[in-house]
């Protein structure tokens, strides 16, 4: 009996109620309900509770009924090169030194101004929220032009203050890159979707006195640090000729390991060094696609999901990708684990679907306001579809999730209670800005 | 100048005229054309030639003009059990042994009867035209039940004359299954668009006196056999116990190897193996994703493509992958193989396409029909649009099928000419029926 109701209390106004077939909340772990309802208001999430408790307790604006349909956190893309989105392609089937310096960075260094960034982060976006991203980690230049893009699809958006020491055209050094990042932060720091990490490009990238400020900083200012780490066996051959030790030991030593860190890649790990990150409370984004497109290898997943380090999963860029996917960023991580370890019981569904969503919230800092769906926090969703004809039958939505279901399955998109894709489009722009956007910029870099 | 034009001769009249933004042959190999048609007549493909030859040559009956769209061949899955849709994500996580004792044979054991093979293939022929494949090799029970819904939707079927040495509702001991299989044959010799496989289930699970047999059949009646082979450590470790040699070598001694043996998922061999299998003119079967799915383990492509050793890509049954999508297949093949390599260069865009395409005909002893635009092949088509917002720019059309589009991308899918899927749903059957068949088999099964 609702005592709600029994003392006659009124029911409470709320902005919006959903009623799925399913929610999977994330936490607690690995449940799946039938029968519940999601409140939100403000933004926020009032409640998760049964549907006829629902109904006596609250008193929606809006209901929004989605049978058939999954509703879980939004998810978090650990890992991206947001812009790099115009680069879609531009080369492939080349290895990472290769592909940077002969394709990637000429490309860059012709066209990566202020629009493009701008231009690239808007499609990024709005191919994110349509596969039910609702949060992304960035690093790219001019993080000014990406925040504008974040905002003009309604995305949260989590920017890199990027350092590399080679000069482009956003800045000539090292201090420069920092001293623009900063103030990209300070003029940004009242906007509640928006957050920023640290981050340096990769340990051959950057020098030893910028990694130490970088150490500073992050101390200081009590913000992530985001850098590529141990993707391939030249970067770690190439650290021990020149600094002695491998990356991650060289970064120990600036005493950049602690939470505050997020490991990108980290493909070539030894126990020893999977023993380090999880000591050091570490995290690690997982980007199962990008590592094999390049021949980068493939992450000892087995090991660290045994071992309890921390994970998100990222796409990359979409130069290297080619999609900002994470259905297909948790379908190829799962399959990949298993397949790797030749065990089929690591990164279940559940795993994999806590890894897109809370590992990725956890690796940021943001746990505490999205990743999961427990009253308090931001009313970050998406829903999903499972009744389409061609994914039938399904027996277990987290295993469709992961197994069968794609982007295109995805129906709604939520940031902050606020819908920011429906129906396959997102809400803020039209198509034909984007694919005139995309035109443009093709037209380009194609001549 | 035209020298038909030229020559007043009148011009010849057709079925259809194809005219996309991009025509993807497969052979000539590597190339991708712009500005060209594709003629179509009595099933058959009559020309691929520039559009303003077409014009002056052809007189069609029908034209469809594809603007941002690509043409290629129509999709060969050269491994799936069709029927098993109907266990879709019944049971994941599991390792391959525990996977079929534990949950899958139990379940075939109480359903698996023709009603159950006829609404499961009909699902997986819906699904698979709707991406782009237009031929499937099958290896599953009550094939009459397969062969009745590949012809319903108007599929090209290679349908397995299945041998296990247990019996099962469709039959008491190996004897029977042969005798069955091959009544069915019989039975069916007239229709084009099927043919037959002898498809001894694993080395596990049929006896030396029934390969023997089926060595002496496929000699008879030069008809493929297509065989489970090295797909789990375990496997080759009990041969070893049971038949002191490992798998391969127990079928090299029953005659087997030879251009007729489909070598299904071959995730375990060791180099001398691959010389073998090349030796021989075997085919392979690369399952990447059930492989990865079940913890099989990673074929080694990168070895068996630099040895020039012919393969085509299969799903699986859709209890092991968990869709029968040749675009997802295609990518991961792609990417696994570069990673696990830690080569990008492996499996480039166009071997990828090549082997979903050519390589499964080939395999089939079907690649004078099937498999690339060839004048004289069956006009077996698929038309994807690469011009949808969310997977633009796009700079290459080959990469973009491998990496960046999916099978919600394809448009049109044709069979000797006829159109058997269009706008997103199959042409011979309605969403609803689909939906009900599906609907009551998972009613079944969940109870």
């Amino acid at each position: 009996m609702n005592t709600l109701a029994a003392s006659g209390a009124a029911p409470i106004k709320i902005d919006l109620l959903i009623r799925p077939q399913w929610i999977i909340p994330i936490e607690p772990a690995g449940v799946t309900l039938s029968g519940h309802a999601l409140a939100v208001s403000n933004g926020r999430i009032v409640a998760l509770l049964p549907n006829d408790e629902a109904l006596q307790r609250f008193d929606p604006r809006q209901t929004i009924d989605l049978p058939g349909q999954v509703l879980l956190p939004g998810l978090v893309n650990l890992h991206t090169h947001a812009a790099m989105s115009l680069l879609r392609g531009y080369a492939d089937d080349l290895p990472l030194m290769r592909w940077l310096s002969e394709r990637i960075w000429p490309a860059e260094s012709r066209h990566a101004g202020p629009d493009f960034v701008r231009a690239g982060t808007l499609l990024a976006c709005a191919e994110m929220v349509r596969g039910g991203i609702t949060t992304f980690n960035d690093m790219y230049f001019f993080p000014d032009a990406a925040a504008a893009a974040a905002r003009r699809i309604g995305m949260r958006a989590v920017l890199g203050v990027v350092v590399i020491e080679f000069p482009t055209s956003y800045a000539a050094d090292a201090d420069d890159y920092l001293a623009k990042g900063l103030a990209v932060r300070d003029a940004l720091s009242g906007d509640p979707l928006l957050s920023f990490c640290l981050a340096p490009h990769a340990p051959y990238t950057v020098a030893d006195k910028t990694f130490r400020k970088i150490a500073t900083l992050a101390a200081q200012l009590e913000i992530p640090v985001h850098v590529h780490l141990h993707e391939t066996r030249h970067e770690i051959e190439e650290s021990l000729k020149l600094h002695g030790v491998r990356p991650l030991e060289r970064l120990r030593r600036f005493g950049l390991l602690g939470p505050q860190l997020i490991a990108v890649h980290a493909v070539h790990l030894d126990p020893g060094e999977i023993d380090l990150l999880v000591h050091e409370g570490c995290h690690l984004a997982h980007c199962a696609t990008s590592n094999l497109k390049l021949g980068s290898g493939i992450a000892p997943m087995s090991a660290i999901q045994a071992r309890g380090l921390n994970f998100g999963l990222g796409t990359d860029g979409a130069a290297s990708n080619n999609r900002l996917d994470l259905f297909h960023e948790m379908r190829h991580a799962a399959l990949l684990a298993k397949g790797a370890s030749e065990n089929a019981e690591v990164l279940g569904a559940h795993t994999t679907l806590r890894a897109a969503t809370l590992g990725g919230a956890r690796a940021l800092g943001l746990d505490g306001r999205i990743g999961s769906l427990l009253p308090g926090k931001a009313a970050d969703l998406c829903a999903v579809r499972l009744d389409e004809w061609l994914i039938q039958p399904c027996f277990d939505p987290a295993s469709h999730l992961v197994y069968v279901a794609g982007r295109e399955q995805v129906t709604h998109t939520w940031v902050e209670g606020k819908l920011v894709m429906s129906g396959g489009t997102p809400m803020q722009i039209s198509i034909s800005e984007l694919l005139d956007v995309a035109g443009l910029w093709h037209t380009c870099l194609a001549s």
